[in-house]
């Protein structure tokens, strides 16, 4: 039997899975990160480490295509040489791509449409009319609104201005002070620091329950995040050349703009009132369908 | 004759300078970088350089008091260590504080007031009637405001809103790009990512030429750096509790305050607008003098 195998390599796990050409799963394999601007080497191993497990579990069967999202793909300078040490090594069709595009391909089951992801970074990813269009996705520096690690941020600078302004800390501020197991906050300016992205991105469900128990900078702050994610959209919307009238499938994926409700509604509120025709996609979908629909697309015919 | 050491080490260079008892200048060297957190070993080693090289340079002279301002040390976890380090070695009275504080004691003459600094971070230092207080300091993740980094962050945010809306890139974008020897805007996120705060503060320069030739996006940019700045300002006079006829004299520190006029404008007219009596002091002194005059505090009298 002929398989494609798909790999949604990310900067926390990699997950390569087989589907046959009907687009049935046969097999998952889990392992390591995948983001190759974490640590190059460790991630193809981590991704080679998925993919073998799913062609070990599976036997009497061929890989017509490897069909892989990884993340930091777009930024590597080795891009060519990692392709092709892939076809060297599985002797097989390989296509590479951005994670985000097989999210958006799986999300959208491989239809036009956009896809807005807020996890730990935010991205927006949207494709129309043969047209692909990305906004966000600059990173923690200069981008990521929204996100995670954005909302986390923003309540972390909103404790620093009241420790500037001399005022008493307010309940949010003692609360994610709380978390932190520190007293000032001048003390949580070394965690910041000293943290991956991801662990302040952490601070996240404090602050929820923060909103939900009423508090007002809490929030505040993940309206806001909604507001952001739904620019990010917006601005993919209008680079897309929708026409006014024409349906749009928006899909979203992440913990923020899944699991948040507070941040969900601000962000189909907007959405709901900019665009006449709009279809929101919530459903949770592994990222490796995207590979299977890609491959579809480029050429992997059912029925052999 | 005896000699009292200051010694100003920052993130780029060290300055070590010896002082008679009567605050004459006797000799100044330098050498690398002294910021602690960027690599403690070999900023210790520039900072003995420094002063060695002044010890060597005085014959008959003993000092009796080192006295200085290290940057990052109020981070370090290896305070105690550093300090008796230095006593042990140099066998003399050893003072260091964070170099924030010698460059207030330096502008201010060891006199009460604040000193507001904005180069490539940003952070404000008052004294008055014996309490000291600090706004601002928080570092480029979260704070910064006012700064070169903060100024060139924030213009490289104008940029990607252009690019993330798909229209034509301003003339400020042409002009960053052009400086950054690149074509688009995708490809200036490498350049952030890849460099050290310092590299990219080193957009400031085009940035305000930029406002001068009349572009308001670029003018718009400074000046709220120095709303920012007089905002971190503000916040330290309130918490200094000066009152409200009380005279009060402000220090200005570093390329962006001291350079750019348009920044340093907004900040004064700002400032004069809310505080009755104010005095701004601009004169652009070595901070190793602010170890003599807080060596002077702490009991070496002249005419030894």
């Amino acid at each position: 039997m002929k398989i494609i195998i798909g790999v949604d390599a990310g900067g926390t796990k990699t997950e390569a899975a087989a589907y046959d050409l009907d687009g049935n799963l046969l097999h998952t394999s889990i392992s390591g990160f995948g983001n190759v601007l974490i640590h190059e080497e460790r991630a193809l191993h981590h991704i080679m480490e998925a993919v073998d497990a799913c062609q070990s579990a599976l036997s009497k069967t061929e890989c017509v295509h490897l069909y892989m999202g990884i993340a930091g793909y777009e930024s590597s300078l080795n891009q060519q040489l990692i392709l092709q040490y892939f076809k060297n090594y599985y002797k097989t069709k390989v296509d590479i791509v951005q994670d985000s595009i097989i999210a958006h391909a799986a999300s959208l089951k491989g239809q036009d449409g956009i896809l807005t992801i807020a996890g730990t970074g935010s991205v927006c990813f949207g494709v129309h009319d043969g047209l692909q269009k990305m906004t966000g996705g600059f990173g923690h520096l200069l981008g990521d609104e929204g996100s995670g690690y954005w909302i986390a941020i923003q309540a972390l600078k909103a404790m620093i201005k009241e420790e500037d302004r001399g005022v008493a800390y307010s309940s949010l501020t003692r609360t994610v002070l709380k978390e932190l197991g520190q007293t000032s906050v001048q003390d949580m300016k070394d965690f910041v620091y000293a943290s991956p992205k991801a662990d302040i991105a952490r601070l996240v469900p404090v602050i929820v329950k923060e909103a939900e128990i009423g508090g007002e900078k809490a929030l505040q702050i993940l309206r806001e995040a909604g507001e952001e994610l739904a620019e990010l959209t917006w601005n993919a919307y209008k680079k897309l050349q929708y026409k006014e009238e024409e349906k749009v499938a928006i899909a979203i994926k992440g913990s923020i703009l899944v699991n948040i409700p507070f941040v969900q509604e601000k962000f189909t509120e907007i959405l709901r009132q900019r665009i006449q025709n709009v279809q929101f996609i919530t459903e949770d979908i592994s990222s490796t369908a995207g590979c299977y629909y890609l491959a579809k697309l480029k050429g992997e015919t059912p029925s052999n």
